[in-house]
């Protein structure tokens, strides 16, 4: 099988790339990464292809290797696109647009023959407040950012290019992923990552929200995992609605404290700094915190059963 | 107040620009009509622009005009989208992404004093199957055709521009507008106003579906009604979730048919011929039936009581 991954040089695109290396999905399995830069140590082998999603000649050329598989995992994040909102639209949506169009022009030209299955990564920030206490599969998308926005319109125009049969696939919604390894990234929920790997690491983490704060996780791994099981799903299955939420850990701030100092010890937990951020308290608000992904988890989507469990995965696979 | 009414040589553009000429908005208005063509008779005192909405230049003319308020009307209507993909999201969508994007550049360049209203009309082509009886204002959107899906991203993207505070506005999901006066279009809705209108002027009408469809329904004047109510509106009442379905009149063929057999007798009732065709009782097996739509009410938001008065309302204003 020939596959894709664009976005493959980032923190997801590595840990899928790793593991369809250490484990294909079929014999033979030959994967491309596309992406703006690649890790100077640790990759997988893979082909490595570099350029931007906004390139459509880029695209175009991607698309005409008619890839069985594509997993497309790259944008701009949340706290980027909601400061730079040409840069947000242009990549989540025009760039998705542009990509969509590249592999149904490939469609065309192979008399129908050719339908690729295309992988998104969406987000659970195509929600938006009010929330139930548990956000059910029919709750409506009311995004309150504009990468939340952005996200949602893909999972449109995907679900869209699925009904017509120009591609086949599915768009799942990722809860945040943590415990993320590396350093701190621009979207608003890095601190998510960083109040459990800085301490873990010795170093000093800022937490700029109050420890109530409850939210919504799932760690490299298991997004990974999402991704091989979106790939080799039955997606007939699924009819036409083709955006879904996956399952994840449900906890507080307070409670990842303390599954980090089960861990850890209170050594660790003492270099968690509160220091309140009001722009982050806001935007952080207005997210979901917890959800009931019955539809994902009866299509055999599986995360980890607690946050301990999230800590652990990042001791074992992630840690520097 | 300056006003545009972009898709203004339109049923519902002509209708809304003689509703606008007859009792204007506030003294003095001045509208602007912009449209690919316009009728040759019967056109209100207006402006006319002729051109293209996908015309970039164009649309960035018009913007420097700095409208007030404007309607967006424009669009590929549903049974032509289904067919020509390319047109239909190229119009629907792209073509609205640069008018948003023409109005905002005016907001930067007033350094933010200009915010226009920007009044868009959605459609109920939004929702998808399964539908519960009655669809709340919760429903998801789940669009099971090009149109719907154009419509419910164009949602996404006007809703993000005013929450920037780049604009201001709303979008408004309209039932499927009855009685249509002038010819069939490709809308797959059109036997809906012909059943009625055909028969009215003496001539034959076929009826491609079921008479126990049951549609939602609302008359050329209530949408022109919802069009000026939502333009002088107070709009922050509304909080971030600027789309909603709009009133209108939930029953079925065979209720329209008695509706018209009460208004004009048995031998216009007679005109109407069923004649099956998949095509549209598939197109019309997905489409909403009935809706609860209590957030557009409380806004008093209001359309007519009856089918009956659909019926007379044609009869009084459009009937050529």
């Amino acid at each position: 099988m020939k596959i894709l991954i664009i976005g493959g040089g980032g923190m997801v695109g590595q840990k899928l790339a790793h593991s369809l290396a250490d484990n294909p999905l079929s014999p033979g399995d030959a994967v491309t990464l596309f992406d703006m830069a690649f890790p100077d140590t640790g990759a997988p082998a893979a082909k490595r292809v570099t350029g931007n999603v906004t390139d459509p000649n880029a695209i175009q050329t991607l698309a005409s290797e008619r890839f069985d598989l594509v997993f497309h995992l790259a944008a701009i994040v949340s706290g980027e696109a909601e400061s730079n909102f040409d840069l947000g639209w242009n990549v989540n949506m025009m760039a998705f647009r542009n990509f969509l169009e590249a592999f149904r022009s490939q469609h065309d030209a192979s008399d129908g023959a050719y339908v690729p299955r295309i992988i998104f990564t969406s987000s659970i920030a195509v929600y938006g407040p009010p929330f139930p206490d548990k956000i059910g599969d029919d709750f409506p998308t009311n995004p309150l950012t504009s990468y939340g926005a952005q996200k949602a319109v893909s999972e449109l125009m995907l679900t869209d290019y699925i009904r017509k049969g120009y591609v086949d696939g599915m768009a799942i919604r990722l809860p945040t992923i943590v415990v993320r390894p590396g350093k701190a990234n621009l979207a608003a929920s890095s601190f998510f990552s960083g109040i459990i790997r800085e301490p873990l690491n010795g170093q000093e983490a800022i937490l700029p929200v109050a420890d109530t704060v409850r939210h919504w996780h799932a760690s490299p791994r298991s997004a990974a995992g999402f991704l091989r099981h979106a790939a080799t799903l039955d997606l007939d299955q699924l009819g036409p609605k083709r955006a879904m939420s996956m399952p994840g850990v449900s906890c507080t701030v307070a409670e990842q404290i303390e599954a980090l100092r089960d861990v850890a010890g209170n050594d660790a937990v003492a270099l968690i700094k509160p220091q309140p951020d009001e722009t982050i308290i806001k935007i952080v608000a207005g997210w979901p915190r917890n959800f009931a992904p019955e539809r994902a988890i009866s299509l055999g989507f599986t995360a980890e059963p607690d946050f301990a469990s999230i800590i652990e995965t990042y001791l074992r696979e992630d840690k520097a």
